[in-house]
């Protein structure tokens, strides 16, 4: 199974890490996770510099692409020649994004009569185009899925993880980074 | 303020960039917040090459200093000459660490006869020290915090920023980054 996350300059770095992070967790012999770009390298909304792994049009061959987040994915939906680059089937193609990356989601039409959910902050940008926005942290509305906030990137992992590998899997990677007190209640 | 996040190979993606990146969210004009490594370019635990802002030593002039985690750091703490590099001072400096961060600290002597915390994966090897282990997300002793748990950061970057500029402050920046849900029935 070939998982693309997608960056960009002004990428937002939490919301790239920890979903890559958690999906090396399940460390599965057959994934291959790939940072893709559109350019060799992204300079993140904070100054690290991040190498890309491949280019945007892997995300085309990809079982599963997710879409980052950061002030860089509104610049990218006024790009038409970034965006004709993405050529992605939500029927044969697992598609997801974190906070504003579901403006990409839209932008490329993946959204249209779609429920879906992003950062509070871009809620308004999300709004111009057809999309039921929902309040929740993440929606999946057929195979395409939007979490909102930062730390919903886990449920968006989760959601991979689990439709791949079954729930208990997706359990264990969450509560393994999970603070130390929440974990022994459980 | 100067504060300093040491990292160096195999580290854990997510526990350095969420304390980085929540640190950034405060956005403080004063603030110098710089990734420290004993190389000038580090590898993650999953491959990632992140360049290093400067050497170990500027740990020993920073404000606050807070040591990441991940496989690296056991090896670390075998790595006498790694571990001379640093002179910090608990009097002076605000000192702190996430997961297996501790390891170092307890290495360098910071948690003798302390109360501390660290991920329940490497509190084996905690316990070979003269450390009062205690399961909690977040303790801090004196000048000297450890966190256990990945998502446990959050309190890292939370002391740091609440000591710093006050709690409102903290709770904005925390509130940023949760899913959408928590948020809104907070």
């Amino acid at each position: 199974m070939k998982i693309s996350i997608v960056m960009f300059d002004e990428f937002t770095d939490m919301d790239v890490f920890l979903m890559w992070d958690l999906l090396h967790r399940v460390d599965h012999p057959g994934w291959k996770i790939r940072l893709l770009g559109d350019a060799a390298r992204h300079t993140s909304r904070t100054g690290i510099g991040i190498d890309a792994h491949g280019a945007v049009e892997e995300a085309n061959t990809s079982d599963v692409v997710l879409f980052a987040s950061g002030p860089g994915a509104r610049k990218k939906i006024r790009e038409p020649s970034y965006l004709a680059r993405f050529k992605l089937n939500p029927d044969a193609q697992r598609i997801g994004s974190i906070c504003s990356g579901a403006l990409i989601l839209a932008a490329l039409g993946l959204l249209n009569g779609k429920r879906a959910t992003t950062h509070p902050n871009v809620r308004h940008l999300l709004a111009e185009f057809p999309v039921e926005i929902v309040d929740e942290p993440f929606v999946l509305d057929g195979n395409v899925a939007t979490a909102g906030g930062c730390l919903a990137a886990q449920e968006l992992a989760g959601w991979i993880v689990e439709d791949a590998l079954g729930k208990p899997v997706r359990d264990k990677m969450l509560a393994e980074i999970q603070p130390v007190r929440a974990r022994a209640t459980r």
